[in-house]
């Protein structure tokens, strides 16, 4: 029996994927940009044992086994590596050799965040692993087919979906933008809204949008070309305040999109909003752009902003939403908070001198940001920028003796 | 002295006017157009005295007395009408009398309805029936000056206000599509929501997604010259599907627009997407369309529903949105709620056969129609489509000797 063990990344969109112009390929309308998220905090973990005793192929997800042979993207994502390994003519594993996948989220479903993308991340990423395939561009077309964003989810730092141009696919890949040590204090707060509201699946949305919103050719056509450039721009040069500002308006437009949809499609709610109005009054009475929110196919909020504003932004956003149990453990989750490490003397976070905002004292006058009723928000996770998926050692396997290890 | 009193409608936007091409002249972005409400539901009143005696002009605005030559707009309005008068060459009072000028809402601020749009159609409608001037295009230039949506107020029945194209706006006039007896069964309920966050003003909101919005062009452009065309349509062939779904998705694209406005406007709240998730629920288990919501730069909602409709759908909201004093006077306003008058034997509201639509008997199944907590609707008011502004009599003026009577 051969195994690996892998973990990937959750990423974070910053130029959003809406909408798909192949649906089965799972091919989109335009480019998207993430961030990579560390793993420390959120990712995926998988553990694939290979074996000829094995007499079909099985999946345990989170603990529970569900249908392999099924589940047609999962199945299309084994294919597309057995692909890849025969055409690169070498195996460390006979193909033949049936698989027994364990597959575990460790962060909570209640983020909201696409555990999907981790996942498929993960799945593409371990079989590469087990048959000894080489990490590249191939990998994230396969990744793409589980789930569209999961192909971001294969590089670490900021990375680049290609919407691409070719009928079959190939050229629709991800690619790095820059690493995470490129921008190493580029932290994030996800503020966690309680809700009970039914929601239209991306999937769903996503194919209402194309097909009945009369604005999203505008935003494919002119808005994201644009924006991509300008975003890149932005991040080579460390400039916050443009990568806030595009960030939060790209946010903005897919909602507004999901909005246009006919029927619409609603995911930010009351909350999400008064979170919208926290961050501009926010910037607003630090008299700089010192975080940015954008928010997924839910109503949780992603802040971005640099280590060095972290205490003080966490500070403001206790008094704009206060909570019964903000002093307990389970409401800040993540990156212990200690007196943040100076960035001496460097400019990182600031490419442009003119627009300097790494200047921790910064005062917040907080009588012009509103505060909202107590417990609007569930919890927050503190995380960072990240790298992309890496193997683990046996003593990580999920699997022992090609069954899931109990929790 | 010389007096004239009169009553002006409240008209709610299908094809909705966001964004300004001439701030000082209020020429909008693009066409729109309305449907008139009954003034016995709601309206605005003016009475206007002038007289050799006064020694200044003067208002009053639900009676507390406000600036007037420092009103811009009340004095290009008043400067545009007395010009008429000068280019017409007879006038029923003297251009050197001073005005003494009363006006009052009888709809509660509360409902969220533009009142300046009748505020203005009554204060020019009222000063043309002092001086004498006929009812014409050229008012209807004049009320926009005032408040845009005004000149829409002019007319009765469905209503189109032209873009224009000349730099003077002299073509960006109001023009009837059909007066209210073509399809006088049409009705509206509006739904009061409970809210109370801030909100960015029309103005405001309009200029920033001018300057901002990367979508609006788009609208502009393309969508709402075809939309205008096919809601014209629907009106003429008293086509209610169509009427509906262009309606609601007018509606959803002009909110779209606002949130991709940066900083975004927010006008609706959870209560008015349960509302808009009410109506895609409501008409899904009839069967057919029956009602359409619109909302405005606020959180009510706007619910069209033909006369004979009128009777389930409010049994339907009543259920799905519970209220403590649904059975209280306070709680449904406007028409009283009788047995609907038979529409035997015609299709109005209908032009399409083969979507017939009028059948009062349509059963609603109510398992698929969620049910929200209690109390989120303040009130509803009931009216219907209505007429254009009319001159009143002596005994319903709001100013006797020059001087506000008391309310």
């Amino acid at each position: 029996m051969i195994s690996a063990t892998c973990v990937a990344p959750v990423n974070i969109a910053l130029i959003k994927y809406w909408g798909k112009r192949n649906e089965d390929l799972i091919l989109p309308v335009n480019d998207s940009i993430s961030m990579t998220l560390n793993t420390n905090e959120m990712c995926a973990k998988t553990t694939i044992s290979a074996s000829e005793k094995f007499e079909r192929n099985r999946m345990w997800l989170n603990g529970d086994e569900v249908d392999f042979e099924e589940n047609v993207r999962l199945m299309r994502c084994l294919k597309g590596v057995q692909n890849l390994v025969l055409a690169n003519g070498i195996s460390k594993v006979p193909l033949s050799w049936k698989l027994h996948i364990a597959s575990r989220n460790n962060f909570p479903t209640a983020a909201g965040l696409a555990s999907s993308a981790a996942g498929y991340a993960c799945l593409v990423f371990t079989l590469a692993r087990l048959y000894g395939l080489p990490h590249n561009e191939e990998l994230t077309t396969i990744a793409r087919q589980g789930s569209g964003s999961a192909c971001r989810s294969l590089y670490g730092g900021f990375v680049h979906w290609h919407r691409g141009v070719l009928e079959n696919g190939s050229d629709s890949v991800a690619v790095p933008v820059v690493p995470a040590q490129h921008w190493p204090n580029m932290h994030v707060l996800i503020l966690v809204v309680n809700d009970a509201r039914k929601k239209t699946s991306s999937t769903l949305g996503m194919q209402r949008a194309v097909t009945t919103s009369t604005l999203l050719q505008q935003r494919v056509t002119d808005v994201v070309p644009h924006r991509t450039k300008k975003l890149i721009d932005a991040i080579n040069t460390r400039n916050f305040t443009e990568f806030a500002e595009i960030t939060m308006r790209e946010s903005n437009q897919f909602h507004a999109i999901a909005l246009d949809t006919f029927p619409p499609c609603i995911y930010m709610n009351d909350v999400s909003h008064a979170i919208v109005n926290f961050v501009h009054s926010y910037n607003e009475a630090a008299g700089t752009i010192l975080t940015a929110y954008t928010f997924d196919a839910g109503p949780n909020a992603c802040l971005y902003v640099l280590e060095e504003h972290v205490p003080k932004l966490l500070a403001s956003i206790n008094e704009a939403f206060p909570n019964d149990i903000a002093q307990s453990v389970e409401y800040l989750q993540g990156i212990p908070m200690t007196t943040p490490s100076p960035v001496s003397g460097n400019d990182q976070g600031s490419g442009d001198s003119s627009k300097k905002c790494t200047n921790e004292n910064v005062k917040i006058n907080h009588s012009t940001i509103d505060t909202y009723p107590k417990n609007l928000l569930k919890y927050i996770i503190h995380t960072k920028i990240g790298d992309g998926p890496r193997q683990m050692t046996d003593e990580d396997s999920l699997l022992s003796d090609g069954l899931p290890i109990a929790n």
